[in-house]
């Protein structure tokens, strides 16, 4: 990353474009919304998440997937995953691991958007953890348990409550690499230090913003795993500051429409596609971080991954961008649906050349 | 309370007409839909909250106020308020005293709607507690302290965070009757069973019920305090359970239009009045606590407060009461506002004869 200081203060960077390794592109009209707006934050290769209408749960369905999302851009590159489910066998996992997908994604039971598929014990899959170990894929975990007021479990200690899963998993499969996807805790963090070289973290580019307060009332910025205490996003931070390989960007960028949002019984998702550099940029340099941008959005993530980082090239300038009010999609009739974007109206003081 | 067993359980319940120590009735034609509610959800006493616009801070205000809320239903006791601020000097409280004016509110700057003019500090405020001590007034606590990320509070501690001050008060003022109002949390009932018989804590409807995954993205369950941990809620339940009459009803219900709960920065508050006590013999039956709910409801309340319980009965029956999925007010036209009461569209088993 080339840093080119003005007198008081750097005005431009230039890095890598970035790997944002954990997007929810949709489908139908929205997603011919979303794909465009990987470029345009900066990001030239995305983990692409499975929970449609119909989860992706099989190679060709990952590969249909990623022709649809080819047309809209081709210039991206579309990591796949597969969603962890019964139709998961350890044959279609070598079959989509030739195909060149790269992670299976785990969601726990009814947590979050589309996961009332999602599983409720690990021990049924390790004959398919043991084939993706072989394999060399990699398995995505939505670190969270399902609240259970009885246990005291709920939306704020969910996480917290997962990490025993995460170890034993790493225990049970030390070569399989792991990542526990948009962490949100100071534990999380701790325990992802702890583990060996093949369990790493992905952080979105919210949590690094928001903590509990920001969305108490606020539903735009409401998101599972919810954002938490200050001192959890301050854990988030000394994670990045401290320069450990094992924090990359997962934006978990997740767009439903202002009417799924400003409700009685709102959707959970913040949606950062359009801005992510920017939004980035913006909340690094207040945390003097600038310096460890492209670790976090390029470097880490792509190490982890085994892949090499873009040889296209971003340069972010230190010139205000206002965050659209909303991003309307599908026919331009009068009902036409918009999706609030993260700090809609706000200004950042880092934009995209 | 005279208990009328079935072979399985009970199906009717007598007893007095609740008192609810801690309400909002708001102004204007929201008013004028909330005071009937009153004796609708079973309630003959309340104590009227002062955070109007503008902030009841003189014993006119108050009785003005007082004579409003008679005109609407003169068959309530509306026991008034004071907002604790510049204006409340050690003779404003000995006139409110005599003019019969129950307690004076204190609300942190900032921490919930209408509290742009509340306090920052209790030491300047001393000469008023001492005068409410000698004129036998109450001190009324919204107990959160401001968020503050530095020192890692935020809305989920800001309670526990608040115990300190209180403990404070009653050692300065040692008989100076203190509610701690709507406790949210296990340390907060700890601390309340703690200190003496001259400090004790309301409890919502609302808070019997929730915790917060509720209010995650459901911004008609969010209120300030925000529920809690299922730890929390069942503290809350212990206390009543325990029998101790330190804890009394104070529902906090407070009507906010929808327009200005399913929008992208919702307010904060829940709407109970109209079925305060449905809500809580629902509640209660599930905790198998209903010899508890005049203990709750009537007794402990008027006992702190030094009054007598009424002498109007209510009988709740074991019928479906359906809640309404909206109440409007105002002006019959077309934009015609609605508050969405607690639980909208769910069926209770108990009802008001």
């Amino acid at each position: 990353m080339s840093l080119t200081p003005a007198p008081t203060a750097a005005t431009t960077l230039t890095l890598p474009a970035a790997a944002d390794l954990h997007v929810h592109l949709r489908q139908g009209d929205l997603m011919r919304m979303v794909v465009p707006h990987i470029r345009r934050g900066g990001v030239v290769r995305v983990l692409v998440m499975p929970n449609l209408k119909p989860a992706i749960a099989s190679t060709e369905q990952a590969l249909a997937y990623k022709r649809e999302l080819e047309q809209i851009d081709a210039s991206v590159d579309y990591w796949m995953t597969l969603y962890l489910g019964p139709e998961i066998t350890p044959d279609e996992i070598r079959k989509a691991a030739a195909a060149g997908i790269k992670g299976v994604k785990s969601y726990p039971r009814g947590v979050t958007t589309n996961s009332e598929s999602g599983i409720e014990s690990y021990t049924a899959y390790y004959p398919v953890f043991k084939a993706m170990e072989e394999t060399n894929m990699v398995l995505n975990l939505h670190g969270e348990v399902p609240s259970n007021p009885k246990d005291d479990i709920c939306v704020m200690n969910a996480e917290v409550h997962f990490l025993k899963h995460l170890e034993q998993l790493h225990r049970d499969f030390p070569k399989l690499r792991i990542v526990l996807e948009h962490v949100t805790t100071g534990a999380a963090v701790r325990k992802v230090l702890e583990l060996g070289d093949t369990v790493a973290a992905t952080v979105t580019v919210h949590h690094l913003s928001l903590i509990v307060d920001d969305w108490a009332g606020k539903n735009h910025n409401y998101c599972k795993p919810v954002a938490k205490y200050p001192s959890d996003r301050r854990a988030l931070w000394d994670a990045i500051l401290s320069g450990s390989p094992k924090f990359f960007l997962g934006s978990d960028s997740a767009p439903h429409p202002r009417s799924t949002k400003e409700c009685a019984s709102g959707c959970a998702g913040v949606y950062t596609q359009p801005h992510v550099l920017p939004y980035l940029a913006s909340v690094f340099e207040q945390y003097n971080a600038l310096d460890k941008l492209q670790a976090f959005t390029s470097d880490n993530g792509n190490r982890f991954y085994q892949a090499k980082p873009s040889t296209d090239t971003v340069t972010l300038v230190r010139e205000p961008l206002t965050v659209e009010s909303e991003l309307s999609y599908g026919d331009a009739s009068a009902a036409q649906p918009a999706v609030v974007p993260f700090q809609a109206g706000e200004t950042l003081p880092w934009r995209l050349a």
